[in-house]
């Protein structure tokens, strides 16, 4: 029989479906690349995007490269709460581009060129999260058609946003006290679910995986943002998320994903962590109208496929 | 600037980013057929499906034909805790095919036939709800491949879990005391979001609809289940869900959506509806990472679609 699941902090379920793995829709999914004649994230076409806010150079060119988002979702004003719960969008919608190379992926990337995209990542969510209005600052990644991306080009989002996301406040809330996250990272450095980990950080298959092949990164020690990190913190964050990418990328040709970062919002004290979801599924009516998910391969196989590179 | 709403019910939010709605993404999909050689579910091929469980004739044939799903998320056993909030994924899960044609769409069929899908939903959902562990009952659609159907031919699943999901639980726990449904029931009958409304329902474009083109059908009675619909009402229901379908249709050729209704689980008094959400869009990282949504089509502006027929 298959296994309900509680996940390890919030009040999230989810049905391990081992047995519908074999089933005929199942992880053949690679990235579709968008239609595209011109590249407004390519190196020469900068006059195509938004005037540039920041940008990290080498050898007298950009690496990594930020610019406002075209169509934002949020943008700067004055917050205000209206009638029925509704409220002005207030917040900031920015791109961050983190390689010239219009086929480049992020695995790819040399480690200290990677450090620097987390450099950039950070100095955004900090300067964002500055702003009036802002109360949580939402760093995400779209890779490939199917996990929603809209330009083929590797770029991250950013979005400011004037609440404190649900899914943010479970979590603050679960670990209230004692560290919930604290706990995971420990309990699963000695488990089935281990991906990789070194002196800084972990990375294990949650034991409640919405789906095949997540992935959750977080630094072994109690850090609530990236601007907390160390150097060598970073540079152990970034290698083990290429690592991970690069076995995605083997598993899958070019397969597309989402990642995303928890940080404490403003006085907060939540545990910063990244989770990587691999887009191989489609979230369907049973999710969209119980808020619980089926997952067909078990966290245990998943992190035995990312440690070994066997299937 | 763009809006954010709170839904009416729960603690969910999204934001109405209307100005990104003329994004070259946006409302060009199609219901992509499966690659199927055989129909599991056509006509003649009924020894190829698990056995039947029960079947709605018509002049000596199926018209509306349920049996187990071949990969189930859920089956029947003993329902018990295990450490670490797992269980056993208890229940049943089911198919129901809603029309021996291949090629057949709900709102083609006869408001007679598809009364007769109605009469086989609600007798499913009762008898995997007597089941021996099961809490709720799922009821769900997945049409179209980008909504999730492996298999081309319309069918609609039945899920029991041995759990009360967390997104049934929230509504259950906002319409406590007064209904807050019957509430938004009346309230949605005199504005913009009204799609369509006789004697005995009402639809409408939710307020906070997370989706391009979301909609919501609900009994104007206090209806709790679909057992307790008489059968005008059930007639309403059946033709409004069908004129839904006939825009979406109308909208984009063969378009693929997921509906499921939420009706109350077992001694509860929430009030029965259906959410139909177009498959238009990815959920992507930032509603994966927040639980918050982007939707760039305004309820009104869907409602008087679907009013209209015009965009």
């Amino acid at each position: 029989m298959n296994e309900i699941r509680k996940d390890s902090l919030i009040d999230r379920y989810v049905i391990i479906a081992s047995k519908r793995s074999k089933r005929p829709d199942s992880y053949n999914k690679y990235c579709e690349k968008p239609d595209e004649k011109v590249c407004y994230f390519c190196q020469s076409n900068e006059h195509l995007t938004p005037p540039e806010i920041d940008r990290i150079e080498k050898g007298g060119r950009w690496i990594v490269r930020c610019f406002p988002n075209k169509f934002p979702a949020t943008s700067e004003g004055k917050a205000r709460r209206m009638k029925g719960g509704s409220m002005p969008a207030v917040g900031k919608h920015e791109i961050i581009v983190e390689t010239p190379e219009h086929e480049g992926k992020l695995h790819q990337l040399s480690t200290e060129h990677m450090m620097k995209v987390f450099d950039m990542y950070n100095r955004r969510v900090e300067a964002i999260g500055r702003m009036s209005g802002v109360r949580y600052v939402s760093l995400f990644k779209n890779y490939g058609k199917d996990a929603g991306a809209s330009l083929y080009h590797t770029h991250t989002q950013i979005i400011g946003v004037p609440i404190v996301p649900g899914l943010v406040t479970e979590e603050i809330n679960a670990s209230k006290g004692r560290c919930r996250i604290c706990d995971i990272g420990r309990q699963e450095l000695r488990g089935r679910r281990r991906i990789r980990s070194d002196e800084n950080v972990i990375a294990f298959a949650p034991y409640a995986s919405r789906f095949p092949f997540e992935a959750c990164l977080q630094p072994k020690r109690h850090i609530t943002r990236l601007s907390e990190m160390s150097e060598s913190e970073t540079r152990s964050f970034a290698k083990t998320l290429q690592f991970i990418l690069k076995r995605l990328d083997e598993l899958m040709d070019c397969a597309p994903y989402n990642f995303y970062l928890h940080q404490s919002p403003k006085g907060g004290n939540l545990h910063l962590h990244l989770e990587l979801i691999p887009k191989m599924s489609i979230l369907a009516g049973f999710e969209l109208g119980s808020g619980m998910y089926i997952n067909t391969m078990p966290p245990e196989e998943a992190a035995r496929y990312y440690r070994t590179g066997r299937i």
